[in-house]
């Protein structure tokens, strides 16, 4: 098979990459890398990819990493159904949205999500509080828009869909932790407070070939 | 003229936008912010840009901000020269570069740049000096892409020199400065330390209408 992806369960940048490989129907060989065996720091593995991160997509002799430069990749290589956008304006709105979640998502998110999965920092109770009005505030933003359409940007999933919605899975995996509890983070339930985002994941979760994208660890 | 450009000086997202219409010799109206003045958090321009930042950029009625979605913006309604790459595989690494800017270079560089310019947190010795290594280990790898190559990608100029460029000019500007020299950060001199990456800024200095784009406070 043409296609190899190198993927971790989990990793919401991989997801991003296997929903790409769905909705584009593109068939895949799937190499999981187990982080806890040290998959990722392997001398094959880094020369692929030399940050030893996940994902990393090789095709054929090309091989590129970075969930978003992945996508565009696929994009400009296999057109079919776009992704970034039918016109300029949406091209730049996508590529706005995902700009944004890289900037106020990722970061944002990562203070709630460590801490919570794994134990380390959780004491910073006002970081981590701060963390979740930030998120709260984009969910607000995000909620909006979806309210007024079915996609994040035009009348089709796009990439901007793709970026966004492992994050937002993963924060609400992060919250209903039972660790998450006594911090009241306040993004849950989510179809009572963000009844448009929950809304548009059921759309996502419906999508043919969405299980197969699905975390198997979280199952 | 149907394009304006909303933005600030010495601000390196919105110096991209500029060397992007530079590069694509596209006319545009300059809309300078004078950010001590707060026309950044006037309520005109937050309609435009609701998070109060720079660039924004409005073209007729249209109007997008992140540098990074101005740029795909431009680079599709005025496809020449092409910025993101003439094959899939360039597109690729373009963009593989961009990201790799924004999640390894911008935010260390911050917290070197930000303590610097404004002088806060000058004390936080160690958080800086951690952050110095990891931009001299991102700019010798970049040192080392531009001896076997002019460009960060491909033959010509692309949207990833015009996006990790300002950053080095930021980043030596503020190394340059008098609260950064008992530091010892060890990114300069350049032309000594990291010699192709100095060709490389020589050569995008050279560029026609570069002038233009230069800081003007920074003269």
């Amino acid at each position: 098979m043409a296609i190899k992806l190198y993927w971790g369960s989990g990793s919401p940048f991989a997801w991003r990459v296997m929903l790409t490989l769905e909705v584009k129907t593109l068939a895949y060989e799937s190499k999981l890398l187990e982080f806890s065996k040290g998959d990722h720091k392997t001398p094959a593995y880094l020369q692929l990819n030399p940050r030893g991160k996940v994902p990393t997509l090789k095709d054929g002799d090309f091989a590129v990493y970075e969930s978003i430069a992945i996508m565009a990749y696929l994009d400009r290589k296999y057109p079919e159904p776009p992704l970034f956008g039918q016109t300029p304006q949406e091209t730049g709105l996508i590529w706005q949205t995902i700009s944004e979640c890289e900037s106020y998502l990722v970061g944002e998110g990562n203070k709630i999500v460590r801490p919570v999965f794994f134990g380390k920092g959780l004491d910073k109770v006002e970081e981590i509080q701060q963390a979740a009005q930030t998120i709260r505030q984009e969910w607000k933003s995000i909620d909006a828009r979806l309210a007024r359409s079915n996609w994040l940007v035009g009348g089709q999933i796009s990439a901007a869909d793709i970026a966004v919605f492992p994050m937002v899975q993963l924060l609400l995996r992060a919250v209903s932790k039972e660790a998450a509890r006594p911090l009241n983070l306040g993004l849950r339930p989510l179809s009572q407070v963000y009844p448009n985002i929950a809304r548009w994941v059921q759309q996502i979760e419906s999508l043919p070939g969405y299980e197969r994208t699905y975390p198997p660890h979280w199952r």
